[in-house]
């Protein structure tokens, strides 16, 4: 897990230089079909980058979008009239059967299906109208890492294709990467902190979201923290009820819009008296006990694939810090085959 | 809180009685306007209404749908391509600024759009083209109840209106949910045992999902308890490590597919020691430690209807042995007003 962790600056750069010829060939293919609405089946992680997607595809090509809950048609059978639908299945693996049917059924159905995979050779890869590499190399922790950035860039780079953008801003993630990972004694000092913490709320708003969901899960998965992540605005629609003077909260809030938007959370939170550690702007940081400060140079767009490392590196360092192997989480496999 | 518990059967009752002919009328207006995409934007409760409608929506009338993320409109400004989509706001008070300028929005870039609260004269139900009254009666407990049922049979009945179904199904409910809440007294002796948990996990799958969702936040609201909802299939994806031996776990597997599909995860679960509360048939029943029996003469999609009211009896028991008030949760306010 560490050194995928520490791999993702060449990653990005692969992406970035290998990538795009595809990418831009798949864009061109879905443009030419003129999709109306977009439609993401994921699971894990992977539902993490596919919830970044969704906003980009609501606030990049303006089209209404939702994430597919796979149940309806593995469990009550139900097909959709997916004509002018653009159905994009987002797995590490490509072998989760519960992404495999309802990517087969919605190509069956009228969907333009596109895979984005790390794993060319998969059953999802090979049911799908288009597939997209990540080109992230062979993943061998079981907590994902590399693969989620390597998803997220890759999903950027289709949705700015597809809106006609080169997604230039871009360029300069691997060297952001690379400066933000060098502080990794700086988050090794802050995991100390949560070695007997049992429970922790992390929160962000906007592309930020889903980077909270999946710091959530990395705690889970490696530290066996019960981490549960909120939207800001959901945070005070009722669980601002359990957050009482101490409890523990990971917020991130990068300079933008969206760090902006949480600032009022951020402040409601400080008044309870929760113990925060906020990742962005100096101006977010001031508001927590403890904080990273996150680049500015990224646009808040881009963020995501900079938030996430540090975290990333928090899992990694709490669980060695309570003894335990953060590449061996108890009770799971590298694929996991629901239904 | 308490008494809106138990007002539930004649809200049911009310809305099967006076709510029909609304309903029809916003349906047949709708289905003259054949759209074919839905998205649903609500947040807490609501948004648990609003995922079970989505699944509705996706079973019984086959249209792909999605949840709208209120801040690609009020944090990044985005407007969408909203011709042929239906887009239904859910929201108890229809109050909050952050669905009232989605909304408004969404009727100016094109979507047929619908209003769905317990408050007629609200900025909500007149931005909307259409509303439907949940007809639940003015609601005082911060922690909503029956406005979440009555919210739940009304986009059923949409629903199944929409599709020229009669929803005759919904019949029994009342009646059931009044034997349901008659056995108060077998949830209140299952309340001590949780006196000092300190986190839970809530799961299902399927239609019931969303009532895993919404027990999660009754507990958080009112008990201050940690309680994390996830689906059987996202349980299995990483969080199930830090499940160990012992870990309370409240599980909702109604008779019917959805329950049915639970099974494997409640097996995994028992397997690691999970200290389970199983509702359900009395097979899923036997898996946990404890349980309570739900009936098994309403169909799978109306069982959500059922289920919640033995969860939202159980956070109002566990608030009272752990010396709190469930009618003045700490920190909320009934109308939550976020952007």
């Amino acid at each position: 897990m560490a050194a995928e962790i520490a791999e993702q600056p060449s990653v990005l750069a692969r992406i970035l230089r290998e990538g795009r010829p595809r990418v831009s060939e798949v864009a061109r293919a879905i443009g030419a079909r003129a999709p109306r609405f977009v439609l993401f089946v994921a699971r894990g992680t992977s539902d993490h980058a596919a919830l970044y997607a969704k906003y980009l595809v609501e606030t990049r090509l303006a089209l209404p979008a939702g994430l597919v809950s796979p149940s309806t048609t593995t469990v009550y059978g139900a097909g959709l009239s997916l004509r002018d639908v653009l159905y994009v299945a987002v797995s590490q693996s490509g072998g989760s059967p519960d992404l495999l049917e309802p990517l087969a059924r919605a190509r069956d159905d009228g969907a333009i299906t596109v895979a984005v995979t790390n794993t060319p050779d998969s059953p999802l890869a090979a049911a799908a109208e288009y597939h997209l590499d990540i080109l992230a190399g062979p993943e061998r922790a079981v907590a994902a890492t590399k693969t989620y950035t390597a998803q997220l860039l890759t999903l950027f780079l289709l949705v700015e294709a597809i809106a006609d953008r080169d997604g230039a801003e871009a360029a300069a993630l691997p060297d952001h990467a690379d400066e933000l990972l060098a502080r990794g004694d700086e988050v090794a000092r802050l995991a100390v902190r949560y070695r007997f913490a049992e429970q922790l709320v992390t929160t962000a708003r906007g592309y930020n979201y889903p980077t909270a969901r999946e710091a959530a899960l990395k705690l889970m998965e490696t530290s066996y923290l019960v981490a549960h992540a909120f939207s800001g605005a959901d945070l005070l629609h009722g669980p601002l009820a359990m957050i009482d003077r101490g409890f523990p909260i990971i917020a991130v809030a990068p300079p933008g819009a969206g760090g902006a938007a949480l600032r009022p959370v951020l402040e409601r939170l400080r008044e309870r008296g929760a113990d925060m550690l906020v990742l962005g702007d100096p101006g977010a940081v001031a508001l927590g006990q403890v904080g990273i400060a996150l680049p500015g140079a990224v646009p808040d767009i881009l963020s995501p694939i900079l938030s996430i490392l540090p975290l990333q590196q928090l899992a990694w360092n709490l669980a060695r810090e309570r003894g335990l192997d953060p590449d061996q989480p108890r009770g799971l496999r590298k694929v996991t085959e629901t239904r």
